[in-house]
């Protein structure tokens, strides 16, 4: 059998960074920085991808290609953009056996190249709004490697939209957060503290970045999508004008939006335990998986033949199935190995079961025989689906439970500095760019948002002592 | 109204150029040789994805993500790869601000990535075959750019696999070059020669390449997907090494195949005439549109109920329906838009048809009052798919008939230089690489393919008048 995971708690990093690779999630690629995304783990990304897509078409979203190269001057002309960006640039300097005249970049993210392309689309009210979408792989030169969190290359969707007036532009903003909000809670089973970034922590080039924060399984807090109205910034850089319906020219609003195979770090930090990982059943690749079990021929063609019809039934009822079939490894190291794996549910089937019209049904957030029952072949499609629902819930249960146990409201620097050691600190907050720089480099501690969700009323910043309107969530971040 | 498009006859690149653009599928990227893929390309590519993917996966292949970064020195490890593909590499030599120690190439494809992934995986015959798909961009340089034809990136999918037996990678090449000729045949209506490449058509690394060849409509063969059996070329480049059931370390056998963004180019000039697109039904974005039609509001409201009451009854049957509503445009424009934008099928419903309780269905295959009928609204979702399904069907069998009737038997130089001036010249062929080489540069034509379905028997060489084993199929290309 196989080693035992590091505990998390002995070291999370550790656990976090060998489980990738055990799970068969990832691998890293040959070129620094890169990572090769597995079959186990990209299916886990269709799958995201899938649930994103609808709720991106649903609300009027069309998808489209751009290409990966920018001309080398584009990213200049927003200021902010190309002072964010420049240090994480890779750069095309030779084409098809000659030096470039102007060397191109590697998108790190395509506003530019949309600004360019909608000021060549726009010209009346007519031509608004657009709402694009694009699925792709950016480059962010990286040099610690930790795959699915820092990679040179990473899978995202990027959106990008133009609006005639200020108000639709933040509308679209808030929107396109509470679809990363609903697909976090009821699909990824994340929970996640919808929120503004304070000016120091937005978007190179944006107004206002909303996000979405998540607390993993060690206390500490990742950014998991974030939503950006950049005003008028990319319209004049790009000078993308309409004419309105006065006959006026006008520059449009836009707004940019995205989430990235980062989520799929959350998703592993969030759920996974010492045994490996715990996928939520809306978005594992493997629904259920089913472990046949016999000594003999005689055992073997009975089990089999029970084993494929409750495959069919299973995958007729949409259920996503797996069947260990695998002949040199033993029952208890197949079970093991798809523990570390994350599948939701195992259904084991015997010849004692065959006899008795059963099997056993074990769901994986809860290890032993707790979470094992024996259950009926009749109507086991709607069983399994009633304890996939039932595992989601249970999931997104205990996520919210450990985040709200590790989140303190404090009023005192040194409460602060105890909270950020095991989870968030919420707290009153009205400092300066300066105040909030002084705070992380003093405790590591970074201001994740303004929750949205505030309480009313006002406090008293626990740094400044000065009067606060708004509270705001701190946290160690990865 | 909008200008008409070049007529095809007068000059097909010129209809191909403006059409690719009007039509909305695509537009010129800011950096040389790039392609946008707009929203309605970009629908039309998603359903092209879906039908590979369905494909893919039942015959057992996984979906992954490899890096776009290759090492340098990787590229040179098979030598004719190297040859094949070192002058049309983009290279990167830049990264986060400082210059790299060996510079990256931008992948053109993935078989060195990959070659070097699976010598790492592989281990026993057991971790055998590996049947993975990658959909990504790639990029080979390219100075004249055309549209979804060539440009520098453009968007595909490539497939991978490891075996442990030379017959079963033999099998896999055919396997897929079979699912690429079911999924042109009836998925894109493009009637496809499944057939061999000579030696000097070969893909670099490779020991055969199968290829799909159609004929687009001003007589030109395009290369529509292909697949290779690399026997052991990249597995002793790379290191592939297995221990087989008798503990004997072996060499894996690998293949690779594609098919790319190329195939839209495909379907627009198989299917498009003079008025522009003609999507077949089973990947058209929109299978149908509505154009509503009134001239006060009190029509409008009846039209209108009517509309969104078929417009529902369509999409509840799995139909993709677009209701075209600008209020600022006329039925007749629309008809062109539409019509130019290759949609299969329009249902128009005025005041008329809301009191007859009918609609006006017309086919994009046939133009005018033929193509045009009055169809009652019961039932219509089943009219509107029955008519799709005769489309599809009179869409292949036109191509096929255009085909047929523009490729000729010849059995001498003269009539083979005729041949190939409007289509393709099926011929005997006993020449060497030389004489290959030769009649190209001669005539412009090159050898598509030896057509895996051979008439039997031999012949003579029309080139060489040696005696001949194969048909061969000439035609000057794209």
């Amino acid at each position: 059998m196989a080693d035992k995971l590091t505990p998390r708690h002995e070291d999370f990093n550790e656990w976090y960074n060998t489980l990738v690779l055990r799970a068969d999630l990832a691998d890293y690629g040959p070129a620094r920085g890169t990572m090769i995304v597995k079959p186990y783990g990209w299916a886990l990304w269709e799958n995201i991808q899938q649930a994103l897509d609808q709720r991106f078409k649903a609300t009027g979203h069309l998808n489209a290609g751009f290409p990966m190269f920018i001309p080398y001057n584009f990213m200049q002309r927003e200021a902010q953009h190309v002072e964010g960006f420049s240090p994480q640039l890779a750069v095309v300097t030779h084409g098809g056996g000659e030096k470039l005249e102007e060397p191109l970049v590697i998108r790190p993210t395509s506003e530019t190249l949309i600004g360019h392309a909608f000021a060549k689309w726009v010209n009346s009210y007519r031509d608004l709004p657009i709402l694009l979408n694009l699925w792709n792989s950016v480059v962010r030169w990286e040099l610690r490697t930790k795959l699915f969190l820092r990679t040179s290359e990473f899978y995202w969707q990027e959106g990008h939209t133009a609006h005639a007036t200020r108000e639709e532009a933040d509308f679209e903003t808030r929107q396109m957060l509470d679809v990363y909000t609903d697909f976090a809670v009821n699909e990824a089973a994340v929970p996640v503290i919808p929120g503004e970034k304070s000016a120091m922590e937005r978007f190179a080039g944006a107004d206002q970045t909303l996000t979405i924060e998540a607390m993993m399984g060690d206390g500490r807090a990742l950014q998991s999508a974030t939503s950006h109205m950049l005003g008028q910034n990319f319209a004049k850089a790009f000078d993308i004008q309409y004419l309105d319906r006065d006959n006026t020219l006008q520059y449009v609003w836009t707004t940019s939006w995205g989430l990235s195979t980062r989520f799929i770090g959350a998703i592993i930090m969030v759920h996974g335990d010492d045994q490996g990982l715990i996928l939520p059943p809306r978005v594992a690749p493997y629904q259920t998986v089913i472990v046949p079990i016999f000594k003999n021929d005689e055992e073997q063609s009975a089990v089999m033949a029970v084993t494929e019809r409750v495959r069919q039934e299973l995958t007729g009822a949409g259920v996503r199935v797996k069947v260990d079939n695998r002949d040199t490894l033993s029952p208890g190291f197949k079970f093991n190995d798809w523990e570390l794996r994350g599948v939701p549910t195992r259904i084991e089937i015997g010849p004692k079961d065959v006899a008795q019209n059963s099997v056993a049904l074990a769901r994986r957030d809860r290890p032993g025989r707790e979470g094992k029952q024996f259950v009926s072949q009749e109507g086991l499609a709607n069983t399994v689906q009633s304890l996939l629902s039932e595992v989601q819930a249970a999931l997104l249960e205990r996520a919210r439970q450990f985040r709200n146990e590790h989140t303190h409201d404090v009023d005192t620097y040194a409460d602060f500095k105890e909270a950020i050691k095991t989870g968030f600190a919420r707290v009153w907050w009205a400092g300066s760019d300066a105040d909030e720089q002084r705070v992380q480099e003093e405790t590591k501690a970074t201001l994740r948002c303004f929750p949205l969700d505030q309480p009313g009323g006002s406090g008293t910043c626990f740094f400044t002592g000065q009067p606060a309107e708004r509270m705001a969530v701190f946290g160690r971040a990865y």
